[in-house]
């Protein structure tokens, strides 16, 4: 599969500045871009590595004032334009490496499997499961008693799923866990009880779950990830969580039980939310900060006990005048005695 | 399985006030009780649902001042109660999806396996493994050589353990990891070299292991959780780490090796100990907290460089006073010029 | 296997006091070493340990003033002697509990195992992967299409390696992952669009990932590890990062995509990174530490805005000096009036 320059534009929309003969049979960074690759400039610090790449052609915003002498098409935003030629040329493998139903798998006969569904060597399919179709499970995908999936989904090797609801599309990264038993204990003048964990997790439609990433069922009721809701690796969602649709959330962060973020979040890595907090749509927290009330929304939180992020960058610049009070402290006492 | 209110009622040597005739047969959030389930307010922030639940009767405190129509049962511990009345109702599903011994499992000749243990597919017990009676293993889980479980162990898909002794009726989520190597370097004037890891973990009874945590063997001798100790998913024990009976630790927390905590301390999600602290009974550590050295135990630490919990709090009311002190340092100046 | 304490003095090149005809056949803490045991005091810390110790022989420094009735062995560097030792007396354990090639794994017709390669049961090997001489694959290691592992690497239980060109005596923890997609979102006019992850993993020789780690694969181009660089349990490496040689990464530590460190580093636990931020080689950063901007290398960084350490300490004596300016200015104030 391959595209001329020229072709590329008209693929983009674009306009093509320069000659349009040459082939483009990949995509790639500016630095490692060969003579058959497109390229691309997304971010201004990378603007010093358009005059020398090797590329067939590079995506350039309209405004952007990089050169080079070869060609250069324009469009309104090369990142999204780049995703669209990958997909065009195929350049992304979609396939999996293994077909129909393992022999080295364990199915109960009494799980379900629609059309096309491929199990790998070493899965287990628990009594009762429902797999939709042309679901993919990886070597050591765990699909526990009762679980239903919707179509196309993919359990990466070793994904564990259990007590849960999953929908269409969803992706389970390797050694990712789906409804393990919530942390839950209740002091008594006797000892500490173990509460009793009954829910279940409901992934939404196309929700992405990063490699070794833990989402704890719920006490009652439901944790509930709503539809393009995106966790990186290592994030723990904890009991009775609700995370609204197309939120992302980068590796590490944690959220107690029972806390809520809306829709269209972004959280960076290592933020930890407090149980129960509320996070109104579309607030974006910044890494490693911790989130101890709630936010109505719409706004950037940071910090260890996390405010509005303007107000907490206003803390940081008195922080930095300390110094500088000390000195006019020390002025006004000379001037005194 | 069911119970009439007033059986309920009994049962949690509780006071009914209102009709006992309903019948329930689940316990439920006061949000989605059906009439049919018993519900309960645990906290005061739940109190607004109370008039409204559809639940057949709800557990409150003597002194709630909650109302609603329907019965309600007076009980000193609302929490502790709906517990009993779950394991009553026998709602918490406690059997396991497998039977026996799997052919699909691998057991070496020379490992002994109580009686009643069952082994799910895909697992692996090693050479002069002793597996007490009956002990679940789910698939995927692997136990090497020579260690020892007590009886009634539950691993959960996925989880290793190698170069440890548990105890009874331990319990390890998915993916859990016990008994790896630490992470010992000694730097030389030649390089770093790797330092040898001899030894081992000691698991007490009842401990609780969450999904994709990870407990190092010790250098030499131990790392060591006490009987119920428990730590939530994707926590961190570093090679010989001693930690208490009942004490508890939420998600991500980590702890370096060789630090110490006693008994029935609670330590919040994401904080982490430096090598070699040590932490008395009953402390509460505040989520995020970074311990950097050790407390003699009774208090709550909390912060970054974390002290008493009173000390960190009046550091941040100093904090909050600076722009307070720049405005009165201005006024002196202006009074003196 | 065993020797005399004037055995390991001269094994050791030390300097031998006291009676040197006792038996050596362990190495143990000063704590629970037996009279067969070795020990040695690597940290001052433990001095008070000498005296009582049960040990045959201890390793001193030549300038430790801890004192004991017993043989003592003055050597430059205990910790590193004590190591020559372990080795020398094979008290580390190297083997494995497999053998061959288990007929309980699944392995591509079209994949390449070198000489005295072992595969356990529940073990994949995918179509094109080629594995070196003496690899160790545990069980339910994974490794996928066309991944590359060089001689004498060791998969532990249910290690992930896809995407990847893994170099000599690698070893990948228990559900450690390697090579699964970056986590890229590009937001849209028309929603947010997945970034195509394209490229791999470059693991060199020696390097070590510890359990439940993940390793994300390049956008384009190459996530690398440099020779002996090492990561502790549950650390994240985003897409397109780079770590220098003999660079050592403690426990939950994580790096967003295309950060870069240098040779050499030693990364606390718990520590963040923004996206590409480029830290210099021999750098330090303390545990806890958010490492938001890049820094040339060499020293010592801390803080959760990280700064040079020192100038992070001074910031830390400021804080601590505010209830004494606020006392100050109240004088300065009564004064005035």
């Amino acid at each position: 599969m391959a595209l001329t320059v020229a072709e590329v534009a008209e693929l983009c929309s674009g306009k093509l500045e320069g000659d349009g003969g040459a082939t483009v049979a990949g995509v790639a960074s500016l630095k490692s871009a060969g003579p058959q690759d497109l390229s691309f400039l997304a971010q201004a610090r990378y603007a010093s590595q358009v005059p020398t790449t090797r590329a067939a052609a590079v995506l350039l915003a309209p405004d952007s004032d990089a050169r080079r002498e070869g060609p250069v098409i324009r469009v309104e935003d090369p990142q999204a334009e780049a995703i669209r030629v990958i997909h065009a040329l195929g350049l992304q493998d979609t396939s999996h490496p293994f077909e129909g139903v393992s022999d080295k798998a364990y199915i109960d006969p009494a799980a379900e499997l629609g059309d096309g569904v491929v199990v790998g060597p070493f899965v287990t399919i628990c009594k009762g499961a429902r797999i939709g179709a042309n679901c993919v499970l990886y070597p050591g995908a765990y699909v526990g008693r009762g679980v239903t999936l919707g179509s196309d989904c993919v359990l990466h090797p070793h994904a564990v799923v259990r007590n849960a609801e999953i929908g269409n599309r969803v992706v389970l990264g390797p050694g990712a866990v789906v409804g393990f038993d919530g942390f839950g204990f209740h002091p008594t003048a006797e000892g500490v009880m173990r509460v009793p964990q009954l829910g279940r997790v409901v992934l939404g439609d196309d929700v992405l779950v990063g490699a070794n990433a833990a989402i704890d069922r719920a006490r009652f009721d439901e944790t509930r990830l709503h539809k393009s809701a995106a966790l990186d690796n290592l994030v723990h969602i904890g009991h009775n969580c609700t995370i609204g649709e197309y939120t992302l959330i980068a590796a590490q962060t944690g959220l107690s039980g029972g806390a809520m973020l809306g829709a269209r979040c972004l959280l960076g890595g290592q933020v930890g939310l407090t149980p129960n907090v509320e996070i109104g749509d579309d607030t974006r927290i910044v890494a490693k900060s911790g989130v101890s009330r709630s936010f109505p929304g719409g706004g950037t939180l940071s910090g260890s006990l996390a405010k509005e992020h303007g107000a907490a960058l206003r803390d940081l610049i008195e922080l930095r005048r300390l110094p500088e009070l000390a000195a006019r402290i020390r002025k006004l006492e000379q001037q005194q005695s």
